[in-house]
């Protein structure tokens, strides 16, 4: 059999733009290329985009996974200059500039987008990988919501072979480990109150673990002690100051010597592109959290053509050396100054360099409760920071349709709160 | 290890009845006794009733799996007498009056209601079974959506290692058939036309083929005719009068000797309850389509506490000894018969026996096409058969919250068809 040929090399006076990943970062720069004079080919193995904002919810029931996926594809329906191929990249070749796909075929590109994403970090934490369950991607969220339900109906259908209540554990006091907390929560006081699973609720737990003193640190302290009291309002257990040892099939181990029994651990604790492609496929030593080390331009040291952006590359806040936290404004943003300069460098114009916009930041704890903190002004909490949090979250999501239904079942679970679609999805799998 | 006890001994003074399966005749069976002095369990090993009339729209991207699908615990939240079961039954101790569920358990029951459908029938075509995409479960219907999204995904990515066009062959011209092929025909314009994917449209085909004359055959000769007219008006070409006489991994070999390659064949010509518990459980020798023999009142032959009805069942239509057709109507109707004969029986009553009443039938071609048959009074075609059509189904769809949003979709399709969600299901269910 003959090596597999380049057989999209690029043969028209358009320069391509191949972006690897439909992610905020890589959908972002799409978005600015289209209309311009380059091709564009946005890979990605999944062909929807996700909007990982609202996972928690598909997680908890809440949302189904159709609403916050829309079609790449459908994204740039009106753009002519921008195709979408489905598939996974398994290497990259800088010096012949092309990208190889896992079905075969090469692809040829004049600049290379990285926009790969990043997944959970684990920390060494023993059996963190094995045993707890991230909320990272569209399958963590579906997996999640399969072992949430599932374990419930086991409780229900064999009391006898189990203690009273159950309890899970979410590791991380971020806004993905409140949110999940509230939610999970929530969850349960529904499938006991409304579905009428035979469990105590009383001898149920949602136990939030995390090493820092307060929950959601990158907030101002006013915001992290609202969070606590809404918390611990809604039945949710915080353990601060302590760190996981080691996660186990029957719950975690902490540093203070406790150990929580618990039915599922979720690990919210942090993303690290370690062991992604675009962390692997470069010479040089990533940046922090494994990331690919970009310029002030957002374009790969020493490979002008190459750019990385969002979770995978360490993006600079400013002028100095600070690095951009893994969020989706920082992908957002990145893509999009990441379209203008590779714009620049096919007019012969120099590139500029990119700034963070910190607008601010949000977290939900679940019904009519939220902190938002603009940049400039106040925090703002319970049913106006939930307004907030709701329209601006609406205003991000992609496609009117998602935006009409994801809304419809907000206002659903506002005013009927119990009928979310609680479908053990994994059960859809399977055979008759 | 000992051996597994029966744990759930009815030691209650309520009569236990046991209901195998949550489809539409287990749910009839239910609701008819919700409220009872009966003790109901519904045992399913999915936590969901599915609406399997539907199940072609899931499949070719135009409803999402929550779509159909409806949780039995939310169906029965205001019957105290309901409860629910996950898990899936393995045998059944006709003497001991018990079912053995496979995660351990016996139930015991005073009365045991079969109701576990049946599966694609293949007559013994040769692989069939391995190569062709049946379409009565929600697993099914997300198998075939991969297939068909991941089908034209590969022809567009590849398209040197493809012959131009994309075929798909369906076997069947009953209701699930027509509609299946006119709907597979409209995803493809959808996403040729809209997603913009590079295939051949004009060297695109969907294939009907029926041992048949005519498609529809148990409709009257009038519309069996009209939707002839408008498959072939929407470009999908009738075989009929031919056989299926093998499936291969690349197309059907058909009677006249002919080969069609195609990349897809959708198996939609009939269904069987061989092979399934309710079938294999039972000492006698069951009836036409491998359906339990039951008495006229829809008892099992000698077992008057064990009754089966649906597709399940070999359900008499009268007082001959003809047999009803697997469908829907006839699920209900024997569901809710079945749970009033249980009725009689425990207040010391005599049974009676069951009638089905045809109260016509109805199947969709497409936008706007469909032809409705009701027993007194002619055949409604068109856009007034459509409506009926529409009206119908959301009527008998479990669930205001599903009704909503599927009629939500139908309106967005009918006023932009294209914006259906075409996300490819298995793509979530894999990692990043």
């Amino acid at each position: 059999m003959e090596s597999p040929v380049a057989v999209n090399v690029n043969d028209t006076e358009h320069p391509r733009v191949v972006i690897v990943g439909g992610g905020f970062a890589g959908i972002a720069v799409a978005r600015g290329l289209a209309g311009s004079e380059a091709d564009v080919i946005v890979v990605d193995q999944h062909n929807f985009h996700t909007f990982q904002p609202l996972l928690y919810q598909v997680a908890t029931a809440g949302l189904e996974p159709a609403d916050v996926a829309y079609p790449i594809r459908t994204i740039f329906r009106n753009d002519s200059n921008v195709a979408f191929r489905h598939g996974r990249v398994t290497a990259i070749d800088l010096e012949a500039k092309e990208v190889l796909l896992a079905d075969g075929p090469h692809l040829a590109y004049d600049h290379l987008v990285l926009a790969s994403g990043a997944s959970a970090e684990f920390f060494g934490v023993p059996g963190a990988a094995q045993y707890s369950l991230p909320l990272y991607t569209l399958a963590d969220a579906r997996h999640l919501r399969n072992r949430l339900l599932l374990t419930l109906e086991e409780r229900d259908a064999s009391p006898e072979n189990y203690p009273p209540g159950v309890t899970f554990v979410v590791v991380g006091g971020g806004p993905t480990g409140v949110e999940t907390s509230g939610s999970v929560r929530e969850l349960l006081d529904i499938c006991v109150r409304r579905d009428g699973l035979n469990i105590d609720l009383e001898q149920s737990h949602v136990i939030l673990v995390d090493l820092g003193d307060r929950v959601l640190p990158a907030f101002p302290m006013s915001a992290s002690t609202y969070a606590a009291k809404i918390l611990e309002n809604r039945h949710i257990t915080l353990r601060l100051g302590v760190q996981v040892k080691e996660v186990t099939s029957t719950g975690v181990v902490l540093s203070d010597g406790t150990t929580i029994e618990a039915a599922g651990v979720i690990w919210a604790a942090g993303v690290s592109a370690r062991g992604t492609l675009a962390a692997e496929a470069l010479p040089h030593q990533p940046g922090p959290q494994g990331r690919v080390r970009v310029e002030h331009d957002l374009s790969v040291l020493e490979h002008p053509d190459v750019w990385a952006i969002g979770d995978a590359a360490a993006v600079l806040r400013g002028a100095g050396d600070e690095v951009c936290p893994q969020l989706a404004p920082v992908a957002i943003q990145s893509g999009k100054h990441c379209a203008e300069q590779i714009l620049n460098v096919l007019k012969g114009k120099p590139t500029k360099s990119f700034k963070y916009h910190d607008k601010g930041m949000m977290a939900t704890i679940g019904r009519r409760a939220a902190v938002a903190k603009m940049q400039r002004g106040p925090v703002i909490k319970g049913t106006l920071g939930w307004l907030a949090w709701l329209t601006l979250h609406l205003f991000y999501l992609v496609g009117f349709r998602n935006r009409f239904r994801v809304l419809t079942n907000w206002c659903w679970r506002y005013l009927d709160w119990p009928s979310g679609p609680r479908l053990i999805v994994a059960d859809a799998e399977t055979a008759p």
